[in-house]
């Protein structure tokens, strides 16, 4: 499965494109960031970002799009971009009818290094390994975006079942139907 | 001058348009809710709130876009839906290159109501004075847009000027083109 993790925000955003399989194997296809100038209008941004994020879904052609969930009561400061930067990436992956799952900080971490309280440099080291690589992917939102895209591969494959939490209606529709293929 | 608001909203989004004539005159020309299901994944809900949004500007086709300055100070619960379904009308108006005005709920009802703590119901009430309106555009959310829509002609045709305060990057070229448009 193919999975596209994207850690939204308005300077920087990461774009991590991963293949897993199975038993919690994971390769590295694509990591970048898309950048904005804090200078340009706020709609110029947002339209340089969006575009990234396009463009790396029209590349990767992912099975699916991992979105880190964005909560109000953090970074006051720089939220309402992030934000704004989540709900572009999320209607870009809808408009491609797209299975979307949104992950919380602490679910990544604690998917990727086994505890929700682990630090970026932890997570950033787990993701090297986890992907066989020699070096760790900069800057941190790549990191981020790959560990994302990871997260949601194993959550959906392995972890996630009614009993372990919350599941979107979306990542349902999503083990359904990857339920349904492995019967074939 | 076409104007068309957007008050931004995950569960009602509230979309006006009016014309705009010299000497604060303002005609309507139409005004809709676009609203999703709070049942519905949020991905759902931003493709309907964003066609509904793409389909308003394509109909009516305006001069410019004006949307409601969001904060994160605000409506807490809400506002991370807000913020994105802001992000998709920006994204919508920028994409398709017309200039934008951003406007807090302060200065939208400064320049309706003359006052900028004006409650709601003043705000509508002055909406269907200045279009001449015989019922109150409802639910809230359209009276919004159309206060927002009048707003952004009423300071961008004569009210907004480098020392009245903050003027955006895409205000300014605006202005700029209105007024080299004025001298031909």
């Amino acid at each position: 499965m193919r999975v596209l993790g994207i850690d939204p925000g308005l300077t920087r955003c990461g774009i991590g494109v991963v293949d897993t399989q199975p038993g919690r194997r994971a390769t590295l296809v694509h990591y970048d960031v898309v950048r904005s100038g804090a200078d340009e209008p706020v709609e110029r941004r947002l339209l340089t970002i969006a575009s990234g994020i396009e463009a790396a879904i029209d590349e990767f052609r992912p099975d699916a799009v991992a979105v880190e969930r964005v909560f109000a009561q953090h970074n006051l400061r720089t939220v309402m971009g992030t934000a704004q930067v989540s709900g572009l990436a999320l209607h870009a992956a809808a408009r491609r009818s797209l299975p979307i799952g949104l992950h919380t900080p602490s679910e990544v971490k604690a998917s990727i290094t086994g505890y929700g309280s682990a630090d970026k440099r932890q997570v950033a080291n787990m993701v090297t390994r986890i992907l066989a690589l020699t070096e760790t992917p900069r800057p941190a939102d790549a990191a981020d975006a790959l560990a994302l895209a990871i997260c949601h591969a194993w959550r959906a494959g392995t972890e996630v079942s009614p009993a372990r939490g919350p599941v979107t209606p979306a990542q349902r529709a999503w083990l359904d139907a990857e339920r349904s293929s492995r019967r074939r």
